[in-house]
């Protein structure tokens, strides 16, 4: 039997069309997840595997994308490390406890044992038996993301606490860092174990950075978390929020690299070049405009990358929860009727 | 008598060192003004204009730096054109009957006659008048930044409302810009006439948007904002926050680029070219680190770009309220004893 779409398109296979799956699928735009949610709070959904792969098998078929993600939080692996997380309504994570000075390291484990995250990987289990024979990406948050949440308490726009604690006490910095990346690919690679055939990390705060500070204080990181992770299961990174970083991006060796709605893909294949693999890039706010527009910038980039060996059709970032769920169909539909012939007979007629 | 350094810079005109500001230089960060708006609201200060010439006066006489910026707000110029706005503690401004239909447009009024705007101007000739001999900026906000808050009602992260309009009736969203663009010229030359030396145009939230849409939804209105200036004020943009607008942003023709700390300078340089003036990009998170750090940082931004022609120091974004007033007084100090001499020799040593 073939390989699944997604995963040969990782590998930069030839393939008929690029697959498409979305992030954040499974979410509150959903009328099915909002009800599932309705009966449990969102801690206890992710620490409830059958319910996490039923969430995510629901998505994948309402909207007939060609992979799952695991359904899970970047967050409550920080648990386990030491830390008291809790989500309040309305404010999104919040950290009880912060790592603000050195001398929290004391405080803060490096996890060697990942027992304590077992019902994501019966979740990873799950959700393969219920997607097959689609398959399913694990991930993780990247060391600078947790590390921004650790010291902030929660969500921040700025991370000046993160920035102060770097600027102040670069060594501590580094050591929390360089813990997070360990306890990461531990994390990861009991994912991989039980069954996820590519890992995503995520990135999402690491825009708030220059390139120069991103290859001071946090791609040592990043390449050490790389270094422990299996080379034959695709890494896909998401570094989200500042163009300027993919050149320091591509010294992590990801093997797939999404890119954000900011940056052109354009630009993101010249820097990275025709050997990574790119995921990407429709603005999600696209998905609450009129048809006419999602018709239009979805083809745009189809009929650019669409024939790249190695293209993945995402978003620039995760659905918004105002998303119409038919403009999603309708954008994954246009994904998987486009073909490379019509986007000639485009280019012809302009 | 010879021009001020700053406007000499900004005319890339040769100098002996760069000269110096800093974007919310007169801010919550400085205790003087915290004394001064302990007994005045936001916007009563912003009406009167003899306290915003003392409060910026004070601010460029503690730091020493080489120019001034009018003390105003970017979104009072709503008001005339029909908005009832507000600044609620804690939560920042707030428009009570935002924009959000095509219909609206019958309730926006395209400013001809700025005399409601008059105690700007005023406070732009008391400011020459208290700082003299140093020059003042006039400045205002961008269509697309304007519109981002008419449209949201208030401050965003993500400005879907704004997006949503654009992408589902984008005649309406242009004749928005159009108006604010008309508008916005206007008041800048009425700040002109009052004395202004230089102008800045504060794009603080245009890197929402991705390359394609900047040019499709919101470059004409910058274009007509530019064609509507005199072309001997020089004219500094700041559009923040997104390094891959760039090259879209070089199709604008400003004299100078405020250049955000995600982007390279260098990037910056080789996007717009030595004919175009740049003003950066330390990451004003830089000012609540060590002395060690900000020396470092200033000292990297000096002996790479600290001898171009046409080249302004300062900050990325605006100065943090949480910024230790000696600090930023050092950065002005290291700026303002930088030599192009000791860059050659600290370049040598490594």
């Amino acid at each position: 039997m073939q390989e699944p779409l997604f995963l040969r398109a990782l590998r930069r296979e030839p393939v008929e069309r690029p697959p498409v799956w979305l992030m954040r699928q499974a979410g509150r735009y959903m009328s099915e997840y909002r009800h599932t949610r309705a009966n449990i709070s969102f801690l206890e959904l992710c620490r409830t595997p059958e319910l996490c792969a039923e969430v995510m098998a629901t998505a994948v078929e309402r909207l007939g994308v060609d992979a799952a993600i695991i359904f899970a939080d970047l967050l409550p692996l920080l648990i386990p490390m030491g830390f008291e997380l809790d989500y309040v309504l309305g404010d999104g994570p919040k950290i009880y406890n912060p790592f603000r000075e050195p001398s929290d390291l004391a405080r803060t484990r490096e996890l060697e044992d990942l027992s304590e995250m077992s019902c994501v990987f019966e979740t990873v289990r799950l959700t393969r038996a219920a997607v097959a024979p689609l398959p399913v990406i694990g991930f993780a948050g990247a060391p600078f993301t947790l590390a921004g949440y650790l010291v902030e308490g929660g969500g921040s726009r700025l991370f000046l606490h993160a920035k102060r604690l770097m600027y102040t006490h670069p060594e501590a910095w580094q050591e929390l860092l360089g813990r997070l990346a360990r306890t990461v690919a531990r994390y990861l690679r009991g994912q991989i174990e039980a069954g996820a055939q590519a890992v995503q990390v995520f990135d999402s705060w690491v825009g708030v950075l220059s390139p120069e500070d991103f290859r001071r204080y946090v791609l040592p990181s990043l390449q050490e978390l790389r270094a422990n992770l299996p080379s034959d299961v695709p890494m896909i990174y998401f570094g989200a929020g500042n163009p300027a970083l993919f050149p320091a991006f591509a010294e992590l060796n990801a093997d797939c690299y999404g890119v954000d709605w900011r940056a052109p893909l354009a630009y993101a294949d010249s820097v990275l070049g025709p050997h990574r693999a790119l995921q990407g890039n429709l603005d999600p706010a696209v998905l609450l405009g009129s048809r006419e527009t999602i018709r239009r910038e979805t083809l745009r980039i189809l009929d650019a990358f669409g024939s790249r060996p190695g293209f993945v059709f995402n978003l620039g970032h995760g659905v918004h929860k105002e998303t119409p769920v038919e403009n999603a169909q309708y954008l994954v539909e246009l994904v998987k009727t486009w073909r490379a012939d019509d986007a000639k007979l485009r280019a012809e007629k302009q």
